[in-house]
């Protein structure tokens, strides 16, 4: 069951010609959830094969132009492309504000509806069969919104063996997938346990930027499978990171070990830094399991819950 | 005297993996005019080299989001970039009541000071010593501009063996320059034409995108060295180019054939092209000096104009 996260940008302020302006995109069995969408973001869909008709909602965490700027531009081409449904921009009210005018005066024809939801404070913004979406705050210069994508927990798995010993009738193994036990004709019951295995434990994926390292954080995605964590700087600039409300490497790894994830991905690099491998060893002092998120990359979420 | 044409974008309404949206740049004597502002024109700039701070002149033809959508990212990048002085954003007053909400909202701190100033249908819309842009009414679905740069004429060249035969005070050179006669201390007078040569012609060049064939689009170019006309599509869409406001490569070189031009440039291509020789030949059957834009590329206008 596919839970794939796609880095489409992962540049902080300033897009360069190395590193795109914050995006990316989950894709949950083959529904595309975005978050962030910094200028750019369309052409690297496009790039990776990623397809607009697929995508429904776009999370976006802040009002900074380098997490929303590519916004107008990935609307109107769904709309040139007849993406057809709802289209749902997630956002801080302020933002509705600010950017839905604009964005109706070029997309007033789009053949799906575009909705605009405000994001709350906290908790659950979206949910379906397989999946909730959860928003939590960060800690930056204005609001700003993380996310939390959860697998709902599968239904138990059959044993094929007991379902032919005991002879179930198919109508019955939803029933007990769900946990019922099994009544015979004859009056026994068999007991669920010995009908079933547990399902695969589900997975999660934290994501955290823009951000200063603050323990509230650690708390939000606690026990979560894989974390985003911003690292805007390695250790030289931890004083300004502070000031601009960033993080460094080694400081989201200490987020990552206070909430004990599995996984760790950094991103929302500062331009200063063409070689990015002193933010991966700073982080990796603090917490053994980090990789670097880079523009193209794919990461399969279901292995990296598993290593 | 540099007068180049920096190619950022040459696509048209969807960005594809190949062409940007359309954007340039005219450096006119290293001060840098941007024409269209599609997204991705702030990471090209980067990429050419061209610098954000000999940028003050921003022309926006029409409110298409692919001749604008780059705005917002680009003045925001050239504030964290601590670009001083002034920038003016010459767009259609619809377009200023769109964006500039938007637009302020994000580069509320600019070390700049941002001006929107409201195209005129017609006439010149910037002027320095050396250069004058003018604007002028294109044909698409919605209102649209065309732009002229035109070299100012240059002060006549000094005969410098004249200069030394008379032995004219260096006071009176930029008299002789500005064609001036020189009255010797015995009372007579040397003509102007005995000190000096002919100026190098003017060059000029003239932006038209987005726009259908239209006699009045040659009219109003009449004349200019260097023209980049839209160029949609071959001839295989001669009829969806009228229904869409747009033109085939055949019709852009009737337009340049017909205003007398020294050389044309396709662009603003549709994204079914993938290979874009044959708008280059159909083109040429109507016009034999044709170019095809490409995002990188670099037109020297003063060469073409010489050609």
């Amino acid at each position: 069951m596919k839970f794939d996260l796609n880095i489409l940008g992962c540049g902080s302020a300033t897009p360069t010609v190395r590193h795109n302006p914050s995006s990316q995109i989950v894709n949950f069995r083959d529904k595309l959830f975005m978050v962030d969408c910094g200028e750019g973001a369309q052409v690297m869909m496009k790039r990776l094969g990623l397809k607009f008709s697929r995508l429904s909602h776009i999370f976006i965490s802040h009002m900074h132009g380098d997490h929303c700027f590519g916004l107008p531009g990935l609307l109107s081409t769904m709309s040139l492309h007849e993406k057809g449904g709802m289209v749902t921009v997630h956002m801080q009210s302020e933002g509705i504000k600010v950017m839905e005018p604009m964005i109706r005066y070029f997309c007033d024809n789009t053949a799906y509806d575009l909705r605009f939801e405000p994001l709350p404070a906290q908790g659950v913004v979206y949910e379906d069969d397989g999946l909730t979406i959860e928003t939590f705050p960060l800690y930056h210069r204005l609001p700003c919104s993380g996310f939390i994508f959860r697998e709902k927990p599968s239904l138990l798995n059959l044993r094929g063996d007991m379902v032919r010993f005991h002879q179930i009738p198919v109508r019955q193994l939803h029933a007990i997938k769900c946990g019922a036990d099994f009544f015979k004709d004859d009056g026994t019951v068999v007991p669920n346990s010995h009908l079933t295995l547990p399902p695969r434990r589900p997975v999660s994926y934290a994501y955290c930027s823009d951000t200063v390292m603050d323990r509230r954080v650690a708390a939000s995605v606690k026990g979560v499978d894989v974390l985003y964590h911003e690292s805007t700087y390695a250790d030289d600039y931890e004083v300004q990171a502070v000031h601009r409300g960033h993080s460094t490497a080694r400081q989201a790894a200490k987020i990552a070990a206070m909430a004990g994830v599995h996984h760790l991905i950094l991103g929302h690099y500062s331009k200063r830094y063409r070689d990015l491998s002193p933010l991966l060893a700073e982080a990796r002092e603090e917490f053994p399991a980090v990789s670097l998120s880079d523009e193209g990359r794919v990461f399969d979420l279901n292995g990296l819950a598993r290593q």
